[in-house]
């Protein structure tokens, strides 16, 4: 961690500064005297000192890390690709996941039907909304316990590991029985959630957030880490930006970005990240070519009727399309599906 | 709500569409033909309507909402503002409030004395974090529940009503003898929340997330009211932008607006908003320029020592200086603090 | 065009807003009248319509457009990809071309040892900057009419057609040589610069500003195609997020999008759309995948001692590398480089 | 400038770099040795180094600025309030000008009205597009020459001076008689218009571009001020942001920053910067109360008709009102107007 001291600064106060954080944070200070400007150079494990508390002092002109804050996620203390164990399939190094069904479960005949359609067209996994974060309490809010119990129904009946969205602590128990637990854009945060998904055994879909840069996701995926949990799958989803064509801005460079830096599969959900059902294909294919361990796409047996998100869903025939170009893609990328 | 309709679609094909949209949503249907563009119009009761499912029909080019989604919250239906009482205390209409106290409560002594402090300042009401959202799971997490119990004995000791946030259901219980129950920006949209804050008969205090749109922060409000709970405090914080000079934008106009379309309060927190110390007079002072209710702002006895957020934390000193100059500006403004 | 009449509107004044706009647009109205709002419906050509004029209207509470606002530019009026001829190299429909070259010229042995390198490499067409926008005046400001003259040797050297960046108005003489002129970030609405190019015959590259949606990058085509010159290129080169890992959020949605909605071919800069020279890869394939007309990359002789924009810019042997993954890549779209 | 180099490099290695930058860029090298990563301080000039050249080495991790790259509008080294004449009104420390007259010159009769009413109001200068940039190219485009005469006649008739937009260097001429040229959002980085701009000695209105940091802003004003005109006055007038209530996000925290750092005068444009007309009253107040040096309205006679951005206009009442709003809050903050 670098300390940069304001000009002309008196030289004791900036070695009572030295002072203060050799005691106060235990680590060993390296001094650089410009002309203008004094620089401190933080040495010792710096991973846990909050830049805000030494900015704040009257002489400080800025704190900059020089460590990246996290750790479990960190591809530099990990360097071999994490593949995770879905039910026996896997995701992760070269094993890709398509991941599709309706934004909502709502009937068991429904997600019946999905699953059995989009598992011939060739996904891997079946998701389904049973609690739904909507914006309005005024729209359909998700079958809840009833969504879950038809999800496991559709598995019995087509062997497709399960995705649902997870909203409150509250309900952890309803989802002893589910594949991947998905931590939604708007939960990215909710800490108290993390830490106790961190505590359980089962892979956590861990959705970015609108607002949040990659380093939060990363950081997000520590508080689930940090409990014992490593099973964490990283999902772009888009973040929101001035444009208002697309309903989001997919950032498909935070794919290569976090392939990078974090040794976590990382998985891209063009459905949500655009908005507009004719995006869900090239954008697919994007977030293949930009090297993603899998999609998340929406699939519904009548959109027009669904109970949300319809604009963004594909019918099933639509969906076989697309699926056909996924396995040109993911073969092309020598990567097995 | 207005249904364009794409170039050239068949007639009969229009007609199928307004047959399925008046059976399937209950509404009468108004057709305007142009040239090229053919619009529908639908009239009744559409705010429940998801926009999406029609958009998702294959002949539509686009919908557009008339009217707006909020409605408990909205001033078209509730024109004088509402006034609410916080222990003897009132906020909105002519009434200010200033919130003040540190970041974090670190301990008994330190909560009592900024209690003291501010008090004597002129602050009319404490807040402080027991729970805190902390980007990173090896930060400082707050003390908890026994943050809870210091802010209480500060409460006993300078009659302050306390202001606190909720990270979680879970904790519920513990917030029976808060005073204002603040939901903070990273769970603005943690929407079992907000429902569970609709069953309390307390006020909330609502901020908004970091992107999220003022139509969004009031649905949020929408839903604790929904629940019967109409004692929502909405708090402009900044929003999340490119300028890196300051840790947010504060969206000042967000305050104008909100007063202009609901009748609720309003406040600005000035500090978790520029995230900058010398910032926080001049954007206090614009909020009650721009029409604020309230202002919230952090101040600690020892920011260089703060176990969160010291950047944007004012001494007490300093808290004294801006206070004042908030009195002048709430007194020139025509309102009472 | 669609007009929203506010609630509780007499329905005189509605009269009269009818009448004036008859008048003074020259459209004729229809009128949808709900239980709480009115709407109106102006059918004639709306397209020069400002919408703010009628918005500002007393008894208006908003105007919505149906039409898009760009003519030239959009697919609707001209179905088929337009294909630009550059010294007989062909772009869009089937045809993709790769640009490179180094950001800046910085002399007449640099920019010919790149452009045989890299034409060796298998880019089909030149990029070099001679007049370079620099945030800072203290920066190198390029080699201007000398670095044009270095490119033509180069042109002379290697056959390769050559694309740099005009900034002025002032400069147009100089750039008659020029094969593809382009219209850099910062100058995308220097409307009167995209006048003047409306005037020349040559191809203007015309790259998308760092906040500004689609639909105004389509816009700033419009001049450019009003004036009589339709060969334009589109190029996204990202936008301004809060992401701070990227020098901008590359918005690879914009290229399906704008194909969708518009008949100009689409190029991809993923050297400045990302600022990360190991990004430039990956997002190349993505721009690919998602069915970009071409892409332009930045390479150089000796990144580490470039005049300008080091840190995104290839080594020559990286670009060749890089080039192998692309030819594939454009050949597994069945497209021709 | 610090250099931060990557993990685990030779020490050979570092070593050729701090020769390459010590020869290469003239300073002197500090080096700090931790456990895990070195870092190199740069001392002396390092405002002219491009940080990114040295980004772009192998081993380096990261580079960081500690100089803020603009200096003549620094005010650390020019710590007083620059007060700029025109016309014998005073811009600066502790005078206040307001600028009010309509979007567009449409007319002499139209400019010569607006002006004696919002002189009678209380306006000190005179404000009127008559070169104007518009999205779109089948829009009105100004008067241009001719709307510079209306300009002149009208200062003929009130005395105010008069405040107009200039678009294209070739232009330039025609602002011989003008008083103050304002630089539109658009053209905050057309270079070659700075540049054109440092060599005339008339105050200069820089404005913001709507994706623009503060400090690009500030490296835009030393564009001209390295020419020699040192008369640049700077403007707030809204960023784009996803919030779409209003046009812009008008950044009010914006003034007290630049108010810090730099000693230039600051005006804020609460009409462009909201797009709202009942958000110019509130905005303006909150400018003032945050410590602008001046406001720039737009005013127009008949706003319903108006040739450009009626939405935002203030008719000649509206004016009047919030002109007295704007006298009491100037008052208010000890400055004259």
């Amino acid at each position: 961690m670098i300390v940069i001291i304001k000009q002309n600064v008196a030289d004791e106060k900036i070695e009572n500064l030295k002072e203060h954080l050799t005691q106060y944070f235990h680590v060993s200070i390296s001094e650089v005297k410009g002309e203008h400007t004094t620089i401190l150079g933080l040495i010792g494990d710096t991973a846990a000192i909050n830049p805000d508390l030494i900015a704040s002092n009257e002489i400080v002109e800025s704190v900059k890390r020089v460590q990246e804050p996290f750790k479990s996620s960190n591809r530099k203390f990990h360097p071999d690709d994490t593949v995770i164990d879905i039910c026996g399939r896997k995701i992760g190094a070269k094993d890709f996941q398509v991941i599709a069904g309706p934004c909502s479960v709502e009937s068991e005949e429904q997600i019946i039907e999905v699953a059995q359609r989009v598992k011939a067209a060739g996904a891997t996994m079946l998701r389904g909304g049973a609690f739904k974060p909507r914006t309005s309490p005024y729209s359909f809010q998700g079958l809840r316990a009833e969504g879950i119990e038809y999800l496991l129904e559709a598995k019995k009946a087509t062997g497709l590991p399960i995705v649902t969205e997870i909203m409150s602590l509250a309900h952890l128990d309803l989802f002893q029985d589910v594949d991947v637990i998905q931590v939604g854009a708007r939960n990215m945060q909710n800490f108290e959630l993390l830490k106790a998904l961190g505590h359980c055994n089962k892979p956590i879909l861990l959705k970015r957030g609108l607002a949040n840069t990659i380093e939060e996701l990363l950081m997000s995926a520590e508080y689930i880490m940090a409990g014992g949990n490593s099973n964490v799958i990283l999902c772009e989803r888009g973040i929101r930006t001035f444009e208002t064509m697309t309903r989001n801005t997919l950032d498909i460079s935070a794919v290569p970005v976090l392939k990078r830096i974090s040794h976590l599969p990382v998985v891209v959900d063009p459905s949500h990240g655009t908005g507009v059902v004719w995006l869900v294909e090239p954008m697919a294919k994007a977030a293949i070519a930009a090297g993603a361990d899998g999609v998340i796409i929406e699939a519904h047996n009548n959109p027009a009727k669904a109970l949300s998100d319809g604009a963004q869903s594909l019918n099933l025939d639509q969906f076989d399309d697309v699926m056909k170009t996924i396995k040109r893609q993911v073969e092309f990328e020598g990567k097995s599906l």
